[in-house]
């Protein structure tokens, strides 16, 4: 963990070194990610049963191999206790509930010149969601990708999942059926994202591919981003907690150790203008890590990569987030709402004292994908516009074309492209 | 020119190859690239100046060389024509107007159990655009990219163009006043992405790279997508035409030669219900090929890529255009409207008999970079969304913490995630 203060001389290089500091493996998996996709698209379904049995230890055998059906997944809902059954209804519904309101409207008018244009906005016919397997099958993640797939209007929703072993987790299956999923299967790997963008005997295609995945499922949506749709690239999760030293201490560092708990490569960073409540909070740190279960991760997440910051006043917080543009960004402070019209750049803001940024992985109902590794200055979370896609329109009569069309001519011309003049002159009067 | 008849038994075999065709150069790009990227990511201006001279025979070495000033762009705009200007102008201000309504609106409120939520879009802070050399320089593209980002709000705006042995389009410099482009630099090819992206001495970066260009350009953008934000991966043009036997053969044949002239690897389609109406058009494209100035490129992509169908009747052409997802659709039969809401993919759709596909590459409004190779299955046109990015915000009282928490904190027990849900219950009563 490293201590900065904003009033130290080299703090400007040092808050850079943070800002640069890169947590994303590089891990040199192109190559074989290449090949795996080659011998998917050129073999399909024996392929798939090659890499199952390699990779995952998994027998592509029989048609309950394959596939994992709605029946096993309801059986899994009803099967669930009912106090966790009932979290995930919530959770789904209010997801669905934010989601709903995100659906673009489609625009059709007429303007001043006569032109008749708008653009109509239409769901993919099918979506593919990559579920990992093992410790990081996580139900929320399947709620948050699969329900704003299913709220686009998206027909075909399939599930990619790898069962190690054979094994799945039955809340995975549980928030599947909750969803809505159409199709399971129990393939992982750069081996399911290739079935899904190219198709297999068994697995049709589908037009866009989300969720979460290893180094060779990531690398696997980069190759084929232009087949199909896929959403941003994600590393590493990220906190930014901005506290004023009027916050519990404990609470703060409990919200700093639910991003590190995630993963080694998880980044928190806290920026105060308390010099003693940095203190504090990385006392209360050290006690709770003690009785962590997930201590071990959090731990090395925490030493690795945590930043406190101390500031001279708060409102320098926010010029220093718009440099990290963090995935996540809490507002500890009694008014966050001046903060939050400064905060350019983050994935989503958790505003107040009562707003830990859990809330939103789980139940707050906006998305929890959300763009990591600085990329919130360019792009947003998951979206119903992630299984959209507009289509244009326009309409001339006579009228109009007289009047933009002699403008399209000498364009067309200027440009060098007789045709697309002609085009338009020949229906001129 | 391929020939086909929907009552052929074997059309469906033939129609999947049209649909399947590859057109997309796999040009070994991809290693090279690599190494340009690498080496302006190390090096900076001085690796943009070795490329310059090796591939565009430039000299980077006074600040002229470097960089095209805004005067000149204004002096370019002065010295036009002013028929020319003001076909620029007419086109500016409609393409402004439509990429105006498109600015998302921000939400912000409390759902029934007190969650106050929503999301605030915001423009990035700097977009490049690249704009090829030589012949391809097209100042209607340049409006086309850059006005949508500076309606989105983008403050600075960063084209890179080569300038082969120094020269360029004072068209180009034209459209870059009137668009309010903020820098032009003279460089091109995949050091210039490169540049936008990784920043050197003299360019800062940006965030978002938009733009055409060629294998070279769009392979780095490929290999730079999520360090930036990039648009859709553009492959060579298309267009169907769906027409009936009213219209103008020597009309339909202009549009389908407007596409073809763009390119060797364009696409030409003619979906017709009437045999000899075809042979009509057919015969009027030999007749323009003959006199038209881009005839040798236009008559390449007309016998490689050009189909014609011929259909029973014409409502059986829905199904084939959404097979096709084409980046330009025409509708020239008397009502287009039926066929404009069953064809669900598509870039752009021009609707009626007085509405040539040209008129949308300059003047309509609408944006002319649109998705190729079927990608209009799962993308969109270029618009303000690709220049702007959303947070999503939640807020939470003590009582809605009350009513929402407890399912998180289940939650987070289940997914084995200790700290996610203690974050939680130490603020819980």
């Amino acid at each position: 963990m490293q201590r900065l203060l904003a009033t130290d001389p080299n703090f400007a290089s040092q808050f850079r070194k943070v800002v640069n500091d890169r947590r994303e493996s590089d891990a040199d998996v192109a190559m074989q990610v290449t090949d795996i996709l080659r011998e998917v698209r050129n073999r399909g379904d024996a392929a798939l049963s090659e890499f199952s049995m390699r990779f995952d230890g998994h027998a592509l055998t029989r048609d309950d191999d394959w596939i994992i059906s709605a029946e096993r997944c309801r059986e899994a809902y009803e099967n669930l206790e009912p106090a966790l059954r009932d979290a995930l209804e919530l959770a789904a519904a209010r997801i669905r509930a934010y989601h709903k309101d995100q659906i673009p409207a489609d625009r059709d008018y007429v303007d001043g010149d006569g032109v008749r244009q708008g653009a109509i906005w239409r769901p993919v016919d099918a979506a593919g969601l990559y579920v990992p397997g093992g410790r990081a099958a996580y139900p929320s993640s399947l709620l948050m990708n699969a329900i704003p797939a299913k709220v686009a209007g998206v027909e075909r929703l399939v599930v990619t999942t790898p069962t190690l072993k054979g094994e799945s987790n039955p809340l995975v299956l549980a928030a599947a059926h909750i969803a809505g999923v159409d199709e399971m299967w129990r393939v992982g790997g750069a081996q399911a994202v290739a079935a899904l963008a190219y198709g297999t005997q068994r697995i049709s295609k589908v037009d866009v591919i989300t969720g979460p995945g290893n180094a060779w499922v990531a690398e696997a949506k980069r190759q084929l981003y232009g087949v199909v749709g896929i959403d941003m690239v994600a590393g590493p999760s990220e906190i930014l907690v901005i506290a004023d030293k009027d916050n519990d201490p404990d609470w703060i560092a409990a919200d700093l150790l639910s991003q590190a708990e995630h993963d080694p490569s998880a980044q928190s960073i806290l920026i105060t203008d308390d010099k003693s409540f940095a203190a504090q909070v990385e006392d209360c740190i050290d006690l709770q890590l003690a009785t962590l279960a997930t201590g071990k991760t959090a731990s090395a997440s925490w030493q690795e990569h945590g930043v406190v910051i101390v500031v001279d006043k708060l409102d320098d917080a926010a010029a220093l987030a718009n440099e990290l543009a963090a995935e996540h960004v809490e507002l500890a402070v009694a008014n966050p709402e001046p903060l939050l019209k400064s905060i350019r750049h983050a994935g989503s803001i958790f505003m107040g004292r009562v707003t830990p940024e859990a809330i939103g992985d789980y139940v707050a109902g906006p998305n929890h994908v959300l763009p990591t590794g600085r990329r919130a200055r360019f792009a947003s979370g998951l979206s119903v516009l992630d299984f959209m896609k507009r289509t244009s329109f326009i309409s001339l009569g006579e009228d109009a074309l007289e009047k933009i069309g002699p403008a399209a001519v000498a364009l067309a011309h200027a440009e060098g492209l007789p045709a697309h003049a002609k085009s338009v002159e020949l229906r001129l009067k």
